[in-house]
């Protein structure tokens, strides 16, 4: 069958507040191939990905992304790689296209896995979804006194495992930062698995960041999450050489297996953390966690947004055996929250998994699209490229 | 004073080419800040570059590359470095700031420039603008005569260096790719400086690069650019290490100071490629210029399309000594041509430098600029965030 359409929907929190909270607004996809449909969502900001689905091309190698999905063949997974490498040649020099593709690549995903009546981690590969110990993923409070309330909140409500990052966290002082991880570990308590998210404060300065590392360690962190950029490859490397318990965390800013890959190879990181939504879709995040699971490094969801999303991003290595963490958003908001009917929720001992039902085993909520809905027009040359689609 | 204004400009030629050919449209800028105004392009697809500008904010971390930049304080140059770093944070998860960012830098810097009555290159520290060796900057023929026929006549219009590049090399026989390379040489004759550009075709497969060594150096080619996609550091370390005479080039599809270090301390390319229209514009583009001279490797500039792109890209290294090559485009397509009125023309002795005029020493045609514009429109929620501006 032949990609009839492919759909962008963008999706907004009526105020976007000025927080590293990624669940204020969605940019959904629907792909429709013959009688079938599937979704995927893109964490990415909706009206450049947008843009790099319509644009009008620039020359050979900076096409928008419709030039190399749109009457391409979908009949089996091998069909989404060769799609996804199309995009990659024929939109090299336009970077936003990675986030596009991110949620074009899910939603085919999506649209396979429904026309066979099977789950997407058995279309690649996988025997079954294994069970996955969620961290609640939140931000740091105003206060140490209010970040030791979340973690206490979230110990008693049986999380195993919790992080904690973004907020005033690596701005200021050491002493305010040990004192907001202190905090955390106290509401924790000495049992729950604490990871740190930096969320790229430093840069690539690693004095600031080995400033924290004896405070961290003490704290028992086990990981501390994208302390510089994601290109600040050197940085990684000498700060993760400076750690003897703790382990560094990052890639969730790789736009492609590559990014990814040299995170690994060259900045040292333990846990590689893959957005679907982000570095190309569930085709490249299982490239990924293949690569991770044969060097050593321990693949992990990044994902703060929807069940939908969190499906994708599980989908990658859901197959694989062990004691696997997986981010789990505890804070969305209702936009992303709504987004699904279903939800991943854990189970009575505490797990969480890819679902078995076929696809992503959960779609979007129309109603919940319509309520959300932002109406967004492009013209160019005083043409339509672009109005948001009927339901 | 306070940036006032940012007005981008489509310009695209009629008709767009499915070939390697960047000069077929164009992302104009334009900055103004008290009474003075400067003039930028960015080497991007311009929809979703104009849109990575006007978009809807997401979150803290994923903002409109807008937000850092109304408004803000410009009258030093110290304001861009702080300016382009707003940028950075407040756009991380917005990969396609990097290349609005770039056009948007370097018509501050050209902004400042002419406000001083001081050349860019002054304003970055440089003494002087040295001469630099321009290679004639090529497709390679649809057959080897036809490629042939075109080394023959940059030769006899005086070249020392020509580069042919992208065509069908490297997607076929490595036979017929030494055809092509063999007919280049010939047509140049012996003395000609020839480097060949293979754009990405291989991906990151060394095998297929390697089966080329022999005979691109038995043809004594200087150096090969983009056997892989930027983030295949490891083939392109591969690869370095099997060259005997020849160097690796690489680095044109570098986003930010990271991209580009990566390639030098662990891809082992020779010569640093760089765009100030996609790198984060000027002031990127110099530290990389700085990290280059100060670690073994070649700076040079990555320009395929007009006389202001290429003053902005030169900029970067023009007060750095030596026998420097500059990339100089010969086949650029009329809207390239005709963008600026000066253009940036080989001195008696084959030599280009930038210019010593103030700023970036050239500006864009608004005749040009009425009859290549392509009026674009973006409306969100009922508002237009974007129309394309009065000149």
């Amino acid at each position: 069958m032949k990609i009839d359409s492919v759909d962008f929907f963008y999706l907004s929190m009526p105020e976007i507040l000025d927080i590293g909270d990624g669940s204020q607004d969605a940019l959904l996809v629907r792909v429709r191939a013959g009688n079938c449909e599937g979704w995927g969502e893109c964490e990415a900001a909706p009206l450049p990905s947008i843009a790099a689905f319509v644009c009008p091309m620039s020359h050979s190698a900076c096409k928008p992304v419709s030039a190399s999905v749109l009457g391409q063949n979908l009949d089996e997974p091998a069909d989404i790689g060769r799609i996804g490498k199309l995009v990659r040649g024929n939109s090299l020099d336009l970077p936003q296209a990675a986030h596009t593709l991110s949620g074009v690549d899910i939603a085919m995903w999506d649209l396979l896995g429904r026309k066979r009546g099977e789950p997407v981690w058995a279309l690649l590969g996988y025997r079954k979804s294994f069970p996955r110990i969620p961290y609640a993923s939140m931000l740091f409070g105003a206060t140490p006194a209010e970040t030791g309330g979340k973690a206490q909140k979230v110990r008693a409500q049986g999380y195993r495992a919790a992080k904690l990052g973004w907020g005033t966290y690596g701005g200021g002082k050491a002493g305010e930062d040990e004192a907001q991880v202190a905090a955390a570990r106290g509401g924790l308590g000495d049992d729950c698995i604490l990871l740190v998210d930096a969320g790229t404060v430093w840069g690539d300065d690693v004095a600031s960041a080995r400033a924290r590392i004896e405070s961290l360690e003490r704290h028992r962190v086990t990981w501390l999450e994208e302390p510089f950029v994601s290109g600040a490859l050197s940085s990684y490397r000498e700060l993760a050489s400076a750690c003897r318990t703790m382990k560094l965390a990052g890639g969730e800013g790789s736009h492609d297996f590559g990014m990814a890959r040299q995170m690994m190879d060259f900045g040292g990181v333990g846990y590689i953390q893959i957005d679907a939504g982000r570095v190309g879709g569930i085709t490249t995040a299982k490239k990924v966690a293949d690569y991770a699971n044969g060097h050593g490094v321990t693949f992990v969801n990044h994902t703060f947004t929807s069940s939908l999303a969190l499906s994708a991003s599980l989908q990658p290595y859901a197959g694989l055996e062990g004691e696997m963490l997986c981010e789990y958003p505890v804070e969305s908001k209702p936009l992303a929250r709504e987004l699904t009917g279903e939800h991943i929720e854990r189970d009575s001992a505490g797990f969480v998994r890819a679902p078995d039902a076929p696809g992503l085993g959960l779609a979007p909520n129309p109603t919940t699209i319509k309520k959300y809905l932002v109406e967004t027009e492009i013209k160019v040359a005083g043409k339509v490229v672009y109005r948001t689609p009927a339901l």
